[in-house]
């Protein structure tokens, strides 16, 4: 199964240089100092099973928008959590795809949360250079031996170098020094629709009030080997608007004609990309849904402290790199672009299709026509308030036909700097000679509203060293071992500072 | 094969009432007065052979859009004008598809030309109520024994009927009173990209210029029985628009991202909305391309004079039900809509594409979007013209990125009242007791241009009765026995009334 051998791999970590300096003793569940020396051996001793077992999860598909593998791939993350030693593992029934809620009573007076997410977004394979179900380990020019497929690093890879950790901590013969709760879902790639149901369940909900909070495991590294720490995410709102010659009384009303007659009779299509035109600006950057952005609470002079550090070291190459962009909307420099990012709610087109899109023509005038959109928020914005105000922006423009289909919304989360997980995960990174960067907000989303919004108010965030790229696009990766003078870590390393963090709790 | 037996045929062709009204005398080549009751008696002995005739034309795939069945589908065509007594049949070679010149030499003075396509749209097959290759006869609740597939009317049914004239004149023992040349193409449906290599090849010209014109062969009674004369039809400008961040230099250059990072990213999905919403007023019924309707020719005071007795005779409730349309752009009345559909010039979308249109959803920011349009042309708008006008509008307003990809484009046709054949059919429908409506312009298009157009100048029109419709679109069909009261003939009217046109030549 593996393309690359154990000594390659001992060399590439050896060259990453960084690993000498993590700390090798921590403080245990009772107080005394602990020696990880032993920990860490037996995470390279068990690098090709930890491998393995991030491979066997990326073969199991878990398509949740498509209802793929979904069933099949809860039971295999059940079973993954039972050998990392969860001794409670429970499937939560949903009106979607179901949940996990999994307890590992380790006899510790401290608990930690994580979040796991088991579903992974669609893939066009013949986009890809290596087959998205296939989780080959391939040589990536640049970046080094990286595992290729969809889930490597969203959130497959990182969950799985979490699960090493606990291995690696058994193997050794340690005791966890703080109790476990994971809560896990098939649907985060759907904007969390029933994902309360899971947290918001009565012994869920109990366990979870131990917590010190609720972490997502991460691969936190960029390209640069920059660490990156973040305060919070946005919210989203997907939504799908359709209009149609059958809602709107106008145009053909039950299937497409031919097109000579767009004449005489009204467009479902140009109705949609009229309406569509209205929601943003002429260069299609500034939100124009109306009071889309009241809410938007003004950066703080900590956040913009904190994006001054962030612009002076964030490898703004790497990013435009990484995302195949040459520029930023308006031109903008690092520091405008990096407070606009973490700052500004944005309405994206996801999807677009109307009639006939295969090769060549048809004379058709299609009798209905669809967008996929997401809108992502940011405090103090909320999902159901911009659902309402999206309706309301069209039905003030006669667009009362066009119909909205929430597909996956909830609200931004943001967490205190200050907080005790944040403030550990720092020191952690801080003892292994790391020098984290510190996002104010995530662009992406994640459901940790419903942690650190009411009733729970938990803090939350992501930990976790390591780097992958790719994440809802083709190749997506998560390195395995890094190339030659790379600052990342590989897994190894990445198993490691979940080590580090658990006993530095 | 037959899904109905011949005595409900009888049935279904004494019930319509119109056959018994048509001229029995026509005459002949040589002047003299010839009985036409053995050719009408050998349509009526032939009818299960035609039937299986248009049935094996249309189980022959022929999509031209998708390179499905075409090659095949000429070589039947070409074997269907033999075996109708073709003497001369050849393919000709284009950059495209080929087409097909053949002549049948009756020893007549008088030639007539006929145009005839042998490809088909594409189809969207699960939502067919028939499979659309399945040519199957089906009873089509008020309207009759039908063959429902796809190239049913649009051109396999009337070509059928106009093949099954030339054998039951054979079978009568007559000679045929003029000669014909037949230019067909396999392209009609992309625009008839390449069918001037046809017609302009010297040998084709040379049988063309001795022609008195060249119809098409059609079905042109509505569902309410009314026999359609027109003296033209629209061009057509369609063409694909892409906007992409490789050509805009913006966005995503490579491939779908993350769509969180919308907020610092230029959509080219947007862009192309923008774009696209500039060509059209809000209501997507006026076309805004800057210049468009310089050339439009006013309607004369014939045209007046024509689309007062349209609106007076036209069955607008049929329309609107055939169509799937409870009212016209602006809520027109019927004269107003006709005049419309006549003499307007029309921007439609034919097809709109971005990022991810699958189940629920995928968070991706699209490196591309396209939109499938037509522009459909009145004279004395040309194609080359209005293609230069768009690019023209966009360039203007900065889109100079988008890409404009012309699929199949020509010029409008319009020939006059007056005109031989026009009289001629006219004359036929007359005779046979029918009172045709003349529509001063078809609102589809057909690449007569050709033949109208500057060297051969020629009429052009089309001709033949019958009744079919969803051209272009689910479940088309050719009636082949009209349902009782129906004043529509079925396919052995529609092969007489090719009969007589041919004989009152």
């Amino acid at each position: 199964m593996l393309d690359i051998d154990r000594r390659t791999f001992i060399a590439g970590a050896a060259a990453s240089g960084l690993l000498a300096s993590f700390p090798r003793l921590a403080r245990g569940a009772s107080g005394k100092a602990v020696d990880l020396s032993p920990v860490y051996d037996k995470i390279t001793e068990q690098r090709r099973q930890s491998i393995e077992r991030i491979q066997r999860w990326i073969q199991q598909p878990s398509i949740s928008a498509q209802n793929v593998g979904i069933a099949e791939c809860c039971d295999l993350t059940m079973d993954l959590l039972r050998e990392a030693g969860f001794g409670a593992v429970k499937k939560m029934k949903t009106d979607g795809h179901p949940g996990i809620f999994a307890t590992l009573d380790a006899g510790a007076k401290q608990t930690m949360g994580f979040y796991f997410m088991y579903d992974v977004q669609p893939v066009e394979e013949k986009e890809w250079s290596s087959p998205p179900f296939a989780a080959r380990l391939v040589d990536k020019a640049g970046v080094g031996k990286v595992i290729v497929g969809r889930g490597a690093v969203n959130q497959k890879g990182p969950q799985g170098a979490f699960l090493a950790a606990l291995h690696a901590v058994r193997a050794a013969g340690l005791k966890l020094p703080v109790n476990l709760v994971v809560v896990a879902e098939g649907e985060e790639e759907l904007g969390s629709p029933h994902f309360s149901q899971v947290v918001w369940n009565d012994e869920v909900m109990k366990a979870l009030e131990k917590c010190q909070g609720v972490m997502m495991p991460a691969a936190d590294q960029s390209l640069s080997g920059t660490v990156n720490v973040v305060l919070g995410a946005k919210g989203i709102v997907y939504v799908e608007l359709e209009a149609s010659g059958k809602a709107w009384g106008r145009g053909p009303r039950d299937g497409e004609i031919h097109s000579s007659m767009k004449a005489v009779v009204d467009s479902p299509a140009w109705r949609l990309v009229q309406a569509l035109g209205t929601l943003v600006s002429a260069d299609g950057n500034e939100p124009m849904i109306d009071g889309l952005t009241d809410a938007v609470r003004p950066v703080s002079s900590q956040q913009k402290k904190l994006l001054d550090d962030l612009a002076a070291r964030w490898d703004e190459a790497d990013w435009k790199r990484v995302f195949g962009v040459d520029r930023w909307v308006n031109d903008l420099d690092e520091r405008a672009m990096l407070e606009r990012y973490v700052s500004r709610p944005s309405v994206n087109i996801d999807g677009l299709y109307a009639g006939y899109i295969g090769e060549g023509s048809k004379t058709i005038l299609p009798h209905r026509a669809f967008a996929k959109m997401d809108i992502r928020l940011v405090p103090d914005m909320t999902a159901k308030d911009v659902l309402a105000k999206l309706r309301k922006h069209l039905d003030r423009r006669g667009y009362k036909d066009i119909v909205i289909k929430n597909i996956g919304s909830y609200d931004p989360t943001d967490t205190a700097l200050e907080a005790r997980p944040i403030q550990t995960e720092l020191a952690v990174y801080k003892a292994a000679g790391l020098d984290p960067v510190i996002w104010p907000r995530l662009g992406g989303s994640w459901p940790g509203y419903l942690f650190t919004g009411k009733p729970l108010e938990l803090p939350a965030g992501h930990v976790g060293l390591g780097h992958g790229s790719g994440a809802h696009a083709k190749d997506e990766y998560f390195v395995i071992e890094p190339a030659a003078g790379k600052k990342y870590l590989g897994l190894d390393g990445a198993t490691r500072s979940f080590v580090d963090f658990l006993f530095a709790l």
